[in-house]
Formats: structure tokens, sequence, C-alpha cells
């Protein structure tokens, strides 16, 4: 069954845009319908040739590509995450390597640089007509453990659920209640020219 | 005078991708063409409707307006990047909001958020165009001054240079050398399926 996404909704652009910007949001609702391997090698081709400080490309997405994966990263989330998450046919860690390779001196802009990544393999997912939904709410030990990855080396930013849209009514009610794209600050509060303004928090 | 920009060169897709992917990068060589208060109004609005933590949208573009905020955000940059940038019609501060609105917590995905939101911009920007170079090359101190913001409550995390791209004959010989689109890592190395390969560093 195809079920139609929500609309855009609410979201009133404050300057004109590419509808791909308003129509991209994080959904809960997914369909189990699995995603083909090499439908998702083309999202991280996408994040692979994002823009990293020095090049360092510091992202490493760990995802899932059996049922057994894909229960041990469900497994991270919280339970809270969990009750939506676990109908998605994808889910992945996101880590960034803490250090810059040729100096090993600590590398401030790897966070960032994942954003830029994540933000590409989610631009990519909505060319293909999937979503995405990056999530804070899991248990970082366990994405360590879960991922078999190195603490000191690699730091832990989100988790990741992909796939098809799905059928809000299978949401639990209290979450089908907020799944809606979400609106913004105004265009004006987060793009300034000159200088900050006196005395805004 | 149009340039055109150095084509994909050596960049080979190791999945199939959208070739905005690969044909954007981060050149140097900018015209100093100016860009449109209403166009660069489209890209931040690009970024404003990416995704982030509880939505916080923790980012907060600082743009030059008119020439003397160009040559106040300039002046942060390391001489290094003046080089170059100083020809850019358009040049930018991303600052991070350190805590959460709601709870007053730090807000440890305000880096990766912006980093999602930087994404955004620059996608817009190829749609139109255009093409934008993040820095890391910049004097900490001098950006919150010259945003005049607070450095208690923004975290600053990247300069960005915006335009149409230039004439690389124009750059200084050490920087026209490189001025070319850089390769990434195997897509193997960047996206694993189950687990992080044991002792891979």
């Amino acid at each position: 069954m195809t079920v139609k996404a929500p609309a855009r909704n609410e979201r009133v652009a404050d300057a004109p845009v590419d509808r791909l910007f308003l129509d991209r949001w994080s959904p809960r609702a997914f369909s189990p319908e699995p995603i083909a391997g090499e439908t998702l090698r083309t999202l991280f081709e996408a994040a692979r040739w994002a823009p990293s400080c020095f090049n360092e490309q510091p992202w490493v997405f760990i995802y899932s590509g059996t049922e057994e994966d894909r229960l041990r990263i469900l497994d991270v989330l919280t339970e809270r995450n969990q009750v939506w998450a676990k109908n998605a046919p994808v889910l992945a860690l996101l880590f960034a390597r803490r250090t810059f390779r040729k100096t090993g001196r600590p590398n401030r802009w790897a966070a960032f640089d994942c954003g830029a990544a994540w933000m590409s393999l989610t631009v990519q997912a909505r060319f293909l007509g999937l979503y995405t939904h990056a999530m804070a709410g899991y248990r970082r030990d366990r994405a360590y453990q879960a991922a078999g990855i190195p603490e000191e080396e690699y730091e832990v930013i989100c988790a990741i659920a992909i796939g098809r849209y799905g059928d809000p009514e299978d949401l639990p009610g209290e979450i089908r209640a907020s799944e809606f794209p979400k609106d913004r600050k105004p265009l004006a509060e987060v793009a300034v020219a000159g200088q900050w303004p006196e005395g805004r928090v």
C-alpha cells in the first residue's frame, strides 16, 4: 500500500526556495518495505562527496545490511524512538573521527562536517522519494558497542532511520499527533546582514 | 566575462548518484560580480528548513549586506584565506547556539545541525549556479567581534564564501595549483554494513 505523506501543511517560505527544502521533513511513520542495497549505496555516495575541513571526511556510517544488524542498531535507540523506528527498513549510526589523520590533532569541525554529509544523504534520499530521520535519542555506550567502533577514535553523532513513508495510523496516538512537518523560526532570526542586533539572545 | 569552472576532473562515483554531488566543490577562484539580496535570501531560506535536534535551529548566519560588512568579515579570515576570499562578493560567518532555548542545557548537536543547514545552503546555491566555500581558517576572537555576537551564547563554526566562479588565473600560483575538485575516500571506508571491521583505524 502506498500512503501519501502529509503535504507541506503550514510550511510557508519566507523567500523563494526549491521545494525540496519545504518538502523534506523527518517523519516517524516509516514503511517496512525494504530498500535495495544499491539504493543505499547511492545515498551514502552522496554523503561521500560532502565537503569537509582539509578534506578529512571524518564521517563513518554504520548501517544495517541485514535484519540482525537492524535489530542491533534498534536496540541502541531510546525506547521512545524504538516505538516508531522499529518499522524503518534501514537504521544507521553516524560517527565522527575525533582527530585529523595527518596531524593527530583534534578535529573541531568533525561534527559540523558530519552534518554536511548527513544532509547530502538526505537530499539524495529525497531525489529517490525516500525519507530520513536523524535521532539524538540513543544510548551512547550501546552505540559504540553495536557498531564495534572504538570510542577513543570516533564520536557517535546520531542515529538515522531511512525508508519510504508509511501509515501514520500505525503510530501510537501521542506520536501520531505530532506526525506533521514542523515550522521554523523566521528567516530574519537566522540570517542577519551586518551584525547581530545588540541585546538579542 | 564568464569563466567555466573546472569540470568534474578525476571524480569517479563509486555508486550512481545525482551529479549535483559530483559537480559541487569548494573553489577559491570567485568572481567579484555581486549577488542580489533576494538571491542570498533564497540561499538562507534553504538553510532555514534544515532538520535539527528538537527543531532547535541553532544556526545563525551573519553575512555581508554591504561592502563594509564584507571587509569586516574578510578581516576575520587568516591571511592565507584572505588572498582568495577577498574576491568573493559575499562572506558569512556561521554560529551555533550553545544551549537549547527551552531547557538551557548544552546542545551537543549544534555543530552537526549547523552542518545540515550549511549543506542545504550549498545545494540551493548549486541549483542557482553559485559556489560556496566553507573555511576553518579564521581568527575566533575576531569572528565574535566582527559579528557582534556573544561568545557565551554562540560558538563560531566556520566562515563561508559565496559567489559565481571566477578566473583561476587570478589566483596566486600556489593556490592556483590546487584549484580543482578533490577526490574522496572509497565508499567502503565511510559506509559500512554491519559493524566496523576489527582493527581498522
